[in-house]
Parts: C-alpha cells; sequence; structure tokens
C-alpha cells in the first residue's frame, strides 16, 4: 500500500491537522475530493503525562507504536505534535517524518534567514533541542521577553480548552507582528499555530510546512 | 491487531463523527484520553458522484476499500454516512459493521416503538430503501410535509456548506419539536445530526447510535 500515514495524539491537534489537510487538498482538487490518508489513533493518554522528555518511558512506547505502524505497511508518517519529534529523533525508523524542524531549518536555510523569533510552549522556547538543531545550521534564536513568553503559554493552554477571547488572539497576532519587525516568528506549537498570520513570510508555521509536505 | 476501523468519506461528516467519538471518549476517560482506531481516509470524490444509488459502480469500488481494510487485520468498521449502508448491504464482508439502519431499529423494536418520523435527505425520506428495512419489523414510517421534507434538504446542504444561519437551526429544532409530538423523530442524515436535539428520547439519531455502538 502506498497510503501516507498520520499518527493520531490528542484530540485537539490531530483534529486541527486533519481539517487543515482536507481544507488545503479541497482547494487544489474538486468538488468534494479528500485527501487519502491512514491515521493510527493512540490513546494520549499513554503518552501525554510523560511529555515533554521522559525519554526513558516516551522512547519504547513510541518505538511500539512506529512498529505497528510500519507493520500497517506505511513508509510515510506525519506527526501532528512538534514536542515528540525530539523522542522520534532518539529512535532508529525506516519510516520518512515530516519532521518540523528539519523543514523549518529548510526553509530558513533556502531563504538565508539567519535569526528568528521562536514562539512555543515555556518548555520548547527554554529547551536547548531546538537552539542546538538551529545553532547547527547557523541560525540565531532569539526569545520573546519572559513576560511574553509566560502569556504565549497560558494562550496556548486556552486555545487547547477553547476558551481564548477575541480579545486575547488580537493580542496574540499583534505580538507576532511586533516581533516579526526584528526577525520572522517561528511557531512551533499546535494550539499557537491555530491563530497564527496565514500567509505571511513573516510568521513561518512549522505545522503548516508539516502539512504543505505532507500534501505534495 | 484489535482495533476498530473506521471508513473516512466526506470531509464534514467524518471530521463530525470524528469529533463526538472524542468528545464522548474523554468525558468517560481521564484528562488526555482519546479514543484508539484505526481511519482509512479515501478520496470522497472517487464515491460521491455515484451516490446514492448507482450501484453498479458504487458495489466494486466499496468491495475493493473493504478489502484494503480487511487486509490491516480490522474487522469492526464504522461508516459515517448513512446513505452508503444501502450500497454495503449489496455487499457480502466478514467485517462487522455498526450499521445505523440495524441499530435504529433493534432500538426502537426495545423501546417499544412502532412509528416515527423520519428526517433524512429528500432521496432517502423518499426512498424505499429505509421504509421496506422499517416496514419488515413492523415499524411505521411517517414522512414530513412535502414543504418541510424540501425546507430540510435545503438545509442539510447549508450546514455541509456551513452557511447556515442561527435562525434556522432554531426552524430546524422547532422542527423536530413540533414533529415529536406525534412520534419520535429519526434522524438519518449527518449534517442533519449536527444540531439535532442531544439527549431527548424523541429525537433518535442514527449517527449518535452508530458512535455510542462503536465507544462499547
Amino acid at each position: 500500500m502506498s497510503l501516507k500515514g498520520i499518527l493520531g495524539l490528542g484530540a485537539f491537534s490531530t483534529q486541527y491537522y486533519l481539517g487543515e489537510i482536507q481544507r488545503k487538498f479541497k482547494v487544489r482538487n474538486k468538488e468534494f475530493s479528500t485527501c487519502p490518508y491512514l491515521l493510527y489513533q493512540i490513546d494520549f493518554q499513554e503518552i501525554n503525562p510523560f511529555l515533554p522528555n521522559q525519554f526513558a518511558v516516551l522512547k519504547p512506547k513510541i518505538e511500539s507504536v512506529l512498529n505497528e505502524i510500519l507493520s500497517l505497511g506505511i513508509s510515510e508518517l506525519l506527526v501532528p505534535n512538534i514536542t515528540l519529534h525530539e523522542t522520534l529523533d532518539k529512535i532508529e525508523s525506516p519510516l520518512k517524518l515530516f519532521h518540523p524542524v528539519k523543514l523549518t531549518i529548510d526553509y530558513l536555510v533556502k531563504n538565508k534567514i539567519s535569526k528568528i523569533t521562536l514562539f512555543g510552549t515555556l518548555y520548547t522556547m527554554n529547551s536547548d533541542y531546538l537552539k542546538e538543531k538551529f545553532s547547527e545550521n547557523n541560525i540565531e534564536l532569539i526569545l520573546p521577553s519572559e513576560e511574553h513568553q509566560i502569556w504565549l503559554d497560558n494562550f496556548r493552554k486556552k486555545v487547547f480548552d477553547q476558551i481564548q477571547t477575541q480579545i486575547e488572539i488580537e493580542t496574540y497576532q499583534n505580538l507576532i507582528i511586533e516581533y516579526s519587525v526584528q526577525n520572522p516568528v517561528v511557531i512551533a506549537c499546535t494550539e499557537l499555530s491555530v491563530f497564527a498570520l496565514k500567509n505571511d513570510s513573516k510568521c513561518i508555521d512549522m505545522a503548516d510546512l508539516q502539512i504543505e509536505e505532507f500534501l505534495k
């Protein structure tokens, strides 16, 4: 079988990726077209308590999931969760991933961008994972102010719970505009992708890069 | 593998079923739990132009899809489209379906309901398929007035296009209330399920019966 695979994780982020895949697919194809794929939905409660970095638990769990997916004949897999890619990087697998960090670095190198501001969870913004990956490619990673980091982390939790207000959405979008005056803003969290500026070269969304690659 | 399967069809109805499955699953389980399953998403454009009843085309296409699903080790399959079950009934397959018509008849028999009013597409309301199935089980199927049939068919198309207004939603819910004074109303169309009355014994939703059985 030549179907592309998707690993189903948290209900919110999985639904967002699936919705965006079908929305974009429909624009490019006719009438009632839907993008074919195989979604392997697991119980996210098996994974989430150990995110972002309890690798001793996460690694064997995810290895077992990847083996199940391989046994279904899948060779290309979209993982709709940026954080989990730190675990995926520690696993040897023949699966081709639509890797958000690699895709972002490729995009930045191609567009000669050597400095970006990162919007993500508090953990993602402050861990070494992205910092090192970007640094290896001579890309400098700038963080928002501490106050804005905390605000962004609270906002993404509100989006997850679907309790964000219109004013908060506008505040968020204004933060992107404000920070992107200096350097492009890179979005590294699905909940922040939902209300990120679309079709704006100063706002680079990891989820969007994954979805575009998936649809190629 | 013992995963339950879902056949991905139209983007709207598939997303509705997936959303409802995860919403109900989360209420019954803790924190970030998500219901595990395998979703086999096909290109709906391969099927939709031949719905509801071009069986000479639909039958071999669906047979081939069911064989692919069986080869993945799936033995129980949810099909998030009521209309397609008329085609499925013409196919021999070892797959256990969460069959909306059978589940509805079981529910009506169990609850000693022998007369219902059907809300569905114009095709569903007027075809012999449901009429015969219900009649075999001594259940009388009543239709809304012609004017209301046309209104319901237009409304479900608006829901599909996501252009329904709040007034139309209220008109629809009032129609359910109005007709259910005489007999329970059975909803046989995913777009009509979205705004159907929930937890109301006078409003029996085929999609909801499918989802409840899937979650057992």
